[in-house]
């Protein structure tokens, strides 16, 4: 059959449309879950740090625990796929990997609040990532107009419920996650393309630019009906009063920083590529154990966040070097100062950014002063490299415990510590050049830690310029991200490509290995592929399905010839017994043909254990030529593999007959025979035989 | 044979950036050449009306026509192919179309000397559009890295002489040719990406961003050794005091506007294909024509930049309403207002947009100014309007005659006049209000207008965003594009689409059509293909050659089985056969097989005419399994035409073989059979004959 592809374009705008109004809310839900927390419990500590500073401590040190045990509980109880940030089980979907529970109503609760409680607790984690994951589901979600769990069902949209939508949708939503977390649309709508994303189009790229646009908005609106332009975490850096701040020779600099992002971030991944392992191993096998780590991480970094800023002296609060604003001091600007143990008029510069939000952190490191000297000496480098070795230990420990939570906002902070450093290092060695700002080199630190980590290029600088407004350092912004990618690339695989294979998601790379382009198809494929004939028997095709869990298989002329005619699903083979089963009369002898058979997927598959059919009538035929696909693209034998997975990768397949040169089936290749490491490991096999790249290549011929 | 794609990554990104580098140069080249002589025109004239006004018209019409006359000589006659933009050009051959000259290096020359001289005419064109030609030229040129008509050539580069290396640098070269000639390296890569390619890979993204920000850099660094952020055109609005400058209900006047550019684009390419079509019919036969049209486009032009000022009375200079610096008023500043026919102190509101090059008019056009009640007066709406409506017709008429010339700024400029003359609207509308700014409308416009003529999103809002840098308007600018694009795309086909297509150029879009879903093969293949024999005679070769001018021909095993075994490419063919007569000896007998052919292309193709065989020999056998590729994708004729678009479309596909299900050849499908109107007919075809759409589907079968 022909499936027709519905050309509803304007029903998927609309679906866009509150797909986005729905996720900016839940972005703002978040904002205002996280910061209204936050408040209430920095003032009280605040009022107690006034009253005894040990009580102060133990105030903090209470709700912080708790704060990250109800977000642990949360997430390794309740729906244990609401941990971490759900990047790697989105991006396997996208890539045509089911994982259960993935896109479901309750994980996007569940990761809501337990993100909520984990960024609350002031642990090393950011809000951004669960954000990406909550916009697939929600896409997920409209693009189905259904529930099953909460009995939500809109009927006229059953038309998106197909594979192709459903990605769609997932796709966008996913980028509007981003969006409204940073406020940025057109970063997420990069991001989805760039990281999230597998199958791509133009039309994609509008609709998701257009749901980006409304999530922000939404946001936004929500955040302050004036409309300004503050989304969840927009770091005002205070405006540069020079147009061109930085000069030529400081790309060197730049391009240091760019090289010192690229080494940290690999180590970020290492250090945490070995706690993953660890964690598996000993910790993930026992959820008490798992909800013990959480609040062991949470105790330890705050005992660090008190005790680390009692090394430093107290300093005082002077007007001038408030960032931009000189004349006016507000309330709002003398926040950033943390009091902490200090006397009235005084600061603690390490409390400033070490016990503060992730927000404040950014603002206070990201900050532009034109008197720079004095704005110098309002962080010392001192206080920077030991937030700077604090936070990129804890955050890397803490990525993958068992709470909701991203790395996205830990990494800005991370590179903007040891990027601002670097600035006031620099402004050192030339202290007559009043162009050089640390606040720049922050940024720069920024883009290179999250480059050398992600391998993200162009969204990230988008990403970047939006949150912070300075579209004038656009192109050191670039240079720093691509020298800090190149540098990361010679050490380490990407972040998020380790987080998926660790988690075992098969994912197809976007380019064949060299090893594909080596091997055939016959090297790969399954040797003895389960099949179905156009007429086969219900005894057959009965014990297909209780004897495999492939998803599809092809259909074949006869047993003998075994020409490929088609393909089927196991859900249309499903979907044909209930049929069969609907008119069927025992020992009849009737011929089970031509039936009007549906292609819309009802409510719920019927499962094989159901059927009642009567073994005597497992010799039955059932003629599956009306329902099978015959659009269905086979290879040869001798079809190169670095083709097949371009194929796949570019057509979404999820499987394919091999036949020879009549047509005939001899195997089937699916996703788990293209993956990089199965191609490798099958290669190698084949050379330890010793055979010569020419008979490897005949190598199986018959 | 398995070819093995080259793995010289790191030549790539060494052969990006020297492209990026060649690039910038060409776009500082283009603009000193256009920026000098239009200041040495402008200072003459200037001269001349001081002396006395008409014979300053006469020197102002002398030069324009002069300079118009010349570039149309270059475009007309030197090298055709230099006319236009090259921009429909370039997006075929990246669509796998090739049209002769498009990547010579003589074209590149011409159409960068007729761009100067046709801007330098004050013609109502832009430099950008050639700019990306120009870029893909350059891109082939490095990629290639030979030029048979310098007799240049680089042996080492030959592993990029592939069809994708040559696309894929293709591809970067016109991203990075947008990204010099705006100043606006993100907004190139995506524009690459949105508009010019058609296949396109993450790494490719990553070294089209690579060369842009290097073409980019090169081009900031010539025109300023301080490396100021000044491209091509950035213009410099001013800066706003306030940093967020709109308010939420500005919204409504914006989504007006971006319906009037949605219509007003939709007129503009209505124009311009009645123009075109007129053109091709009546004037573009004989060239001496085209000359003398140019000719007259610019003697009519010329006038009415000159008598249109002529309505409009003198007014004082204001030093107050000068944008942005209210208390350094520099000579640059009085720059932007034309004296022209008025006393010292004074300007004429129509000549200071009309009678100054592109850059003047939109930097005008766009000022941001606090003191916007005296910034309304300065360019009223009856001379914003009169400006809109001659520009909108020049510059229709003018896209498409025998000039190189774009339309990108002309399109910045028609609608930063209507936008502006929207927001002076509003003003008199809300006096009170001292938050509304013209200067913002003007970019509006110029967003809308840009959206509905080319119906870019993500990459339009970039380059916008980048050329003005006001990062503020992100936002408003977004949805004004988004219902620009709606409104025209419920009237016209985009404006670059309709240019492929007026071109003859075969363009796959996208998606399959509609008539696509209900086709399959058998409907629309060659139902005698051309093919060859596994072992095939010569004199069959011989004559397949020179019969046809086909590309590629399937390989079968045998005239009677006729089982698909392969493809072999044309040039493939004329290669054996070379090596075949270096080692032939007539009437020998001899059977030539298993020779060691090589894949590599050489120098030059032999012709078919030059091969000296004796048709003695015809009969004699040539063996031409170890040559053909194997890896060849057949579908069966019941195959769904719309999946055989994908195939095409996404694997980039020439010729696909269609076989029964034995794999006998029964047809052939190539680009032409794909493209839609193609389908079109055939359906209608098809549906004429009184068939129902289930004998549609059955027919032809045997």
């Amino acid at each position: 059959f022909n499936k027709l592809v519905s050309d509803y374009e304007w029903l998927r705008w609309i679906v866009s449309f509150f797909m986005g109004v729905f996720i900016g809310i839940i972005a703002y839900l978040a904002h205002v879950g996280v910061s209204n927390i936050l408040k209430l419990k920095f003032s009280f500590v605040e009022k107690m740090i006034e009253y005894d500073f040990w009580l102060g401590f133990l105030a903090y040190f209470t709700s912080n625990t708790v704060l990250a045990t109800l977000s642990s509980l949360l997430a390794v109880y309740y729906e244990p796929t609401a941990a971490g940030s759900g990047i790697p089980e989105v991006k396997g979907y996208l890539n045509g990997t089911k994982i259960p529970h993935t896109l479901k109503m309750k994980t996007l609760w569940t990761k809501l609040l337990s993100m909520i409680f984990a960024v609350s607790a002031n642990l090393q984690v950011g809000a951004e990532g669960p954000m990406i994951h909550i916009g697939a589901i929600v896409g997920n979600g409209f693009s189905q107009a259904q529930s099953k769990e909460i009995g939500f069902k809109i009927p006229f949209l059953r038309t998106f419920r197909n594979d192709k939508d459903k990605r769609d949708f997932v796709t966008s939503g996913a980028g509007a996650g981003v969006a409204a977390a940073f406020g940025a649309p057109l970063g997420g709508a990069l991001f989805s393309l760039e990281e999230v994303s597998s199958f791509w189009t133009t039309s994609l790229t509008w609709r998701t630019f257009f749901a980006c646009m409304i999530a922000t908005f939404t946001m936004k609106l929500l955040q302050d009906q004036s409309a300004s332009l503050n989304g969840l975490m927009i770091f005002n850096m205070g405006i540069a009063d020079k147009l061109f701040a930085y000069k030529i020779l400081e790309l060197v600099p730049f391009i240091i920083i760019g090289v010192l992002g690229g080494l940290a971030g690999a180590a970020f991944t290492a250090i945490n590529i070995r706690v993953t392992a660890f964690r598996r191993e000993k910790i993930n096998k026992i959820k008490s154990l798992r909800v013990l780590e959480v609040f062991m991480i949470a105790a330890l970094s705050t005992i660090f966040q008190f005790i680390l800023p009692l090394m430093f002296k107290c300093k005082d609060i002077d007007i001038n070097i408030i960032p931009g604003h000189g004349e006016n001091v507000t309330e709002s600007d003398l926040e950033v100062f943390k009091q902490f143990n200090c006397g009235e008029g005084q600061y603690n510069e390490l409390a400033s950014i070490i016990w503060a939000s992730n927000e404040e952190s950014v603002t206070n490191l990201l900050s532009i002063n034109t008197q720079h000297m004095t704005n110098t000496a309002r962080l010392g480098i001192p206080a920077l490299l030991l937030f700077f070795v604090f936070y990129i230990l804890f955050a890397a420990y803490t990525a993958g415990s068992g709470i909701s939570s991203g790395t996205f906002v830990p990494m800005i902070v991370i590179g903007a510590a040891y990027g601002r450093a670097c600035g006031v290092l620099v402004t050192m060695m030339f202290p007559t050049s009043y162009q050089i700002d640390p606040g720049v080199y922050a940024i720069m630190g920024a883009a290179a830690f999250m480059g050398g980590v992600s391998r993200l290029t162009v969204s990230l600088t988008v990403i970047l310029i939006e949150v912070t407004n300075q579209l004038q350092y656009l192109l050191p912004i670039m240079i720093t991200v691509m020298v800090a990618k190149w540098t990361a690339d010679a050490i380490i695989h990407p972040f998020f490509d380790i987080l998926i294979q660790m988690k075992y998601i098969p994912y197809l790379e976007p380019h064949p290995s060299k090893e594909m382009k080596l091997l055939v198809c016959k090297h790969i494929m399954a040797k003895k592929p389960v099949y179905c004939c156009e007429k086969d028997t219900l005894g057959n095709i009965l014990e297909i399905l209780r004897e495999t869990t492939h998803n599809g298989f092809p259909v074949v002329n006869n047993d003998e010839e075994k020409l490929v005619k088609g393909v089927i699903l196991r859900s249309q083979l499903l979907m044909v017994l209930e049929r069969v089963s609907d008119v069927y009369i025992p020992n009849s002898e009737t011929v089970y043909s031509h039936m009007e058979y549906t292609t819309r997927l009802t409510w719920k598959l019927p499962k094989v254990e159901d059927f009642g059919f009567d073994p005597a009538d497992y010799e039955m035929e059932i003629d599956l030529s009306d329902v099978m696909n015959i659009t269905v693209i086979t290879v040869n034998v001798e079809f190169a593999v670095s083709e097949a997975f371009q194929l796949f990768r570019t057509m979404g397949l999820r499987h394919m007959p091999v036949v020879n040169e009549n047509n005939k089936l001899k195997g089937i290749i699916t996703k788990k025979d293209l993956l990089e490491k199965t191609c490798e490991q099958r290669y190698l096999e084949l050379s330890h035989m010793k055979l010569g790249i020419d008979q490897l290549l005949h190598e199986g011929d018959e």
